[in-house]
């Protein structure tokens, strides 16, 4: 979550929270069936209320209300738990956090190809090397469903909420069977869906055969020439090569976005799923406000990314905040403890005062099962010699330390790799 | 948020998060009659859960759960929501942030007296001068009540409950009847735990007057001894005089304290009651464990020390996390920005690209209302010539900088007062 924190922060993105519980009818219709079915939704003293059930919705409410003070554009973050009343699984559970950020109040490209950035720099900075963050444009599948005849927001809702069951289905039949079913498509039509989807290659090759195939209509060339920008702006801001992936089946099981969409994968982990989501909604906000206040954004869906990280073994195994275990030798001394104790603390060095005066061997077992670093003791002697007992709890070595430079001496133990 | 969690690490506490949610029969009767009546609390999945109205009671219930593997001592700090359904005021609202921190697994007075400094520290470190932090033993009251035949549990937790809106009552009286009404006191009674409650005079008074009155009584007297060590610890270890006072009216509202008090006052703003409470609470997880579990901790009421750092003024009125903005001066060079920006933000420096090509005279105006330090302009001549026009906003000076050293000079702006 710091990690996250100074990513987004780095790239001018304002913390603002929002209540966990909003109005249902707010949060209603927002994600789709499946997610409306999911609401942990309840009456509190005669309203209709909701947990959310992700951080955008509230945000497109909380923008609409405040667009006229907050100015546009306005980018903000938020970390926060969201609720979905769904099956727990490993890394999956009915609360989770996550770690939004979004620009809102710009059509521009330029933050869309921000949000890659972001998304980029975020999983670099948590120390992952191995990861995709996958790229589609919504524009260019619709211009393909508004050849398809498919023209209304409903309809070409359902056969997204079909196409983004993909990479779960066994087969491409079951793909083409559940669109003829429930998104009414012709058995052809699927078929020209999915052939859209399933199309891989180089990005550069990507690109223009999307232009071959659609760059006659106007949306998906919009849709086409957005994606050929974000690729080249983030290549010349210096993403590594093969870090981001043109993948045309990535369709986003929301049904508020309008245009990018992302999804990112850790090439270890595949079947984990995408641990950083997001993408363009231009209509949300519209649902609250007559002003147009488009949009996008990402989530790092954090307790996913946690249950991988441990799998990957990428988790310190400690412990404990503080580098400094103080034993408490003798019980007259506390006072003596905590103002040495205090005075490090004020020049930035942790201290832990242990709040017993257990036998030492105790204590000592205590600063190891914890992972402190350093013990300090003292007692009738050291007080009278004016030293305090400076233990290394690595290396195992002790020594008596003037107590003005116990500081200084704590600061290289703690600097040793 | 980021000034609690500091000071809370430099003391050793350990972040640990529990659900928002939590089977109601978790929550009812630890907080009073008061805390049930205003839980959220409802059927999900057949389940009865109601949202926290504190953190105290969840961690216990986790502590309880996980003290096995968790060992003791064991610190935490937790900063997050809590719910409660009461009338909003300023300050005060249904959803609120509590910054906890608790060390559980001890009944060491060193512990309460721990948590005395902590709150000490943090009132310091947000930038408060004029604060108290108020504390009382809860065994004081408790040896009393024990002397007027007040032994059970519910008798006492009547009284306290009383004698808790003592702050806000119109006069003593009022109380008194109310004490005869609802905690079945005399009269006499109710005016002998009155003025026990209206001790006043400098800490050693206080103490030597109670020492006078209840050292008698074992219980009182093990109280007033942890009071007067707690006192004596925080001087020694440099707590400055006047900042902590006994104050025997401090009672807190909720049942489960067993010792030690706090409260927290802001002397410049007293009405909006206490904003750092806490306690020891040597019972509370038995409820969920057979294992003793003792605690002591505080909560820092996030939303009415903002509401009061607000009426003081202490609050910055900026703005943006990023101090560079990075005009977007030509929608051609995007790739040029974000590769500065990017790198820029690599050398710790947070920059803002501008996601439209706008008027100069429109960004530089963004970049003076979000609070903005820096300006970076770039176009065909700069990039020609190999340079940054860098514009210090306050300072309304700009310099043409060769790439290389922009870094460089932004810092020198960034560090001049």
């Amino acid at each position: 979550m710091e990690k996250a924190r100074d990513v987004y922060r780095s790239y001018g993105f304002a913390p603002i929270d929002t209540p966990a519980l909003e109005y249902a009818e707010i949060l209603l219709g927002k994600g789709g069936e499946e997610s409306d079915k999911q609401l942990y939704r309840f009456q509190h003293d005669r309203h209709d209320v909701a947990l959310r059930f992700d951080l955008t919705v509230p945000f497109a409410r909380f923008a609409a209300q405040h667009i006229g003070q907050l100015g546009t554009p306005f980018k903000r973050y938020h970390l926060g738990p969201v609720w979905r009343g769904e099956n727990t699984q490993k890394g999956r559970y009915r609360e989770f956090w996550q770690c939004d950020f979004d620009t809102i109040g710009t059509t521009s490209n330029a933050s869309d190809i921000e949000t890659a950035l972001v998304i980029h720099d975020l999983m670099r900075d948590l120390g992952f090397e191995r990861f995709e963050v996958c790229i589609n444009n919504r524009l260019v599948l619709n211009g393909l469903l508004e050849e398809l005849g498919f023209a209304g927001k409903d309809a070409i809702a359902a056969v997204l909420r079909v196409l983004d069951k993909l990479p779960k289905a066994e087969s491409q039949d079951e793909i083409i069977a559940e669109m003829i079913a429930k998104a009414n498509t012709s058995a052809d039509q699927a078929k020209r869906i999915l052939s859209l989807a399933a199309l891989q290659g180089e990005n550069a090759e990507v690109l223009a055969q999307l232009e071959r195939e659609f760059g006659g209509n106007a949306r998906a060339a919009d849709g086409i020439a957005r994606l050929r920008e974000l690729l080249a702006v983030c290549a010349m801001a210096g993403v590594p090569e093969g870090k981001l992936r043109l993948d045309l089946s990535i369709a986003r099981g929301l049904d508020y976005y309008t245009g990018t969409v992302f999804e990112t994968f850790l090439l270890d982990l595949p079947r984990i799923g995408s641990v950083c989501s997001g993408g363009r909604y231009d209509n949300l906000a519209g649902l609250y406000t007559k002003q147009e206040l488009p949009g996008v954004g990402a989530s790092l869906g954090l307790d996913r990314l946690l249950a991988a990280m441990e799998e990957l073994n990428l988790l310190p195994k400690t412990a404990t905040p503080a580098p400094v275990l103080m034993v408490q030798f003798d019980a007259e001394r506390l006072g003596d403890y905590q103002r040495m104790a205090r005075s490090l603390r004020a020049r930035g060095i942790g201290v832990e005062v242990f709040p017993e005066a257990k036998k030492i061997g105790q204590q000592l077992k205590y600063a190891e099962t914890r992972g402190f670093r350093v013990a300090l003791i003292a007692g009738t002697d050291e007080f009278a010699a004016g030293v305090w007992n400076v233990k290394d709890l690595s290396a195992r070595a002790e020594s008596k330390i003037a107590e003005a430079n116990v500081a200084e001496t704590i600061r290289a133990i703690l600097t040793k790799v």
